[in-house]
């Protein structure tokens, strides 16, 4: 479904859940997309999962150093939908380096090429329904598997304010497949439900990559002198504070992540 | 207006909007009073402008160095409410160190002692409707007359997603009155519009505050050895990214606080 809102211009809506609106789509694109890739330097080979509105292939496309896009989404309707309603999000299509694959996730994963992708970025639907499987550990190996050594995967990972025990088990998760390195970030998304959403940033062995101190400061280096809109939302500082959690959530996850 | 809600708890509901829900007003309370309490050493005497609820008075008395509270709430039934309702919010007026005074906030601060206060909390709501005159000029000088040089104000400052134009307004109102000191940080609280909330912080001439890097640390020092429940939300790290404004807002309450 699409709809205008009163505040928020026009709405997209999956299975009764809001994906994005028009005003706050930068928030999350922005995120779940530079908080990988400004974390490791020079990406050349990105895969992204699900995003089928385009939104996150529109924030890969800024970085210069990338050389091949693939999107896996399982559903062409959202391509299309996007594609009319959504322009300026859908926009991220027109860059020459994307690949769209119509399928499963799971399944295109599972066919990767080990070790080619620099970063595999998750942008998903939530874990109780069709997207279960993304949040699941057999789905982080093949990311894992996917990925060169310190290659970096962030995925959409709830909210801390109403899906703690979710979040755990993401976190979990992850922390068997990636080892040490496992981060939980959020930042503000008013559409999404309680107004936050999370994302889990993990790295495979290798070169370190240090995710609250991004490395390949897209804001300052990148932005100026493209043609693209300019980044609305992300920054250095915003990259670094999205990794401080309040209290009650910061106790159970890095409870979760060091065991 | 009280009412049981689903997920949130127990929500006051004021004119319409919703004050407080016991789910979420840590985020609230916790970060409109150690934002500015911990950016200064031993503050010993707080005003509180509004915040009938009695959470502020709640977080500002963990603070052991503080001698006297005073409360100026205008509206009675908002304590009497809180008191039957909110018990674990209106905690606060048990502490001996606390006067309420039942009145309009602007009086009480233009009868103020000049320089007797360490720090003025001011939890309002809306600027549009009755409390408009504080987020006015001729109030904010009020506020920095009644502080000690180096004082500091904390005041709720809408939401960067949907009152940009306000948020200026009071940047621009601040800026006049305590100069260079004028600081706007945020934070997520899910109940109220878009899911965050801002606070202005400002100091007034004097020794330095350096609102970013909190030099009395309530969380490490005295919040474990308390017989009062624990921090949920406030800590040092979060403290300090609350500063870190996305960059559509930054533009903004930059060029304002700075010209």
């Amino acid at each position: 479904m699409v709809f205008q809102s009163a505040t928020y211009g026009k709405v997209l809506v999956l299975d009764g859940v809001i994906q994005l609106t028009e005003r706050d789509e930068c928030a999350y694109q922005e995120m779940i997309t530079h908080l990988p890739l400004c974390s490791i330097p020079n990406p050349k080979k990105v895969l992204v999962i699900g995003g089928g509105d385009g939104g996150v292939l529109r924030e890969v496309a800024r970085h210069s150093s990338v050389e091949h896009i693939d999107i896996c989404e399982i559903d062409k309707m959202v391509v299309d939908v996007s594609k009319e309603h959504f322009p300026d999000v859908a926009a991220g299509y027109e860059d020459p380096r994307v690949t769209l694959h119509v399928g499963d996730g799971v399944e295109f994963l599972k066919a990767a090429q080990e070790g080619s992708y620099d970063a595999v970025i998750v942008d998903s639907s939530d874990p109780i329904g069709p997207a279960q499987e993304l949040f699941e550990k057999p789905f982080f190996e093949s990311v894992a598997k996917a990925l060169r050594p310190g290659g970096v995967m962030c995925t959409q990972a709830e909210s801390i304010w109403l899906h703690m025990h979710i979040i755990e088990g993401i976190v979990e998760n992850c922390r068997q497949v990636f080892k040490c390195s496992v981060n939980y970030s959020w930042t503000t998304v008013p559409t999404y439900p309680s107004g936050v959403i999370g994302f889990m940033l993990c790295s495979t062995e290798g070169p370190e990559v240090d995710f609250k101190n991004p490395i390949n400061p897209i804001d300052v280096k990148e932005n100026q002198s493209k043609s693209t809109i300019p980044l609305k939302f992300y920054n250095q500082e915003i990259h670094a504070a999205a990794f401080c959690l309040p209290s009650f959530a910061k106790k159970v996850i890095e409870s979760k992540a060091e065991n």
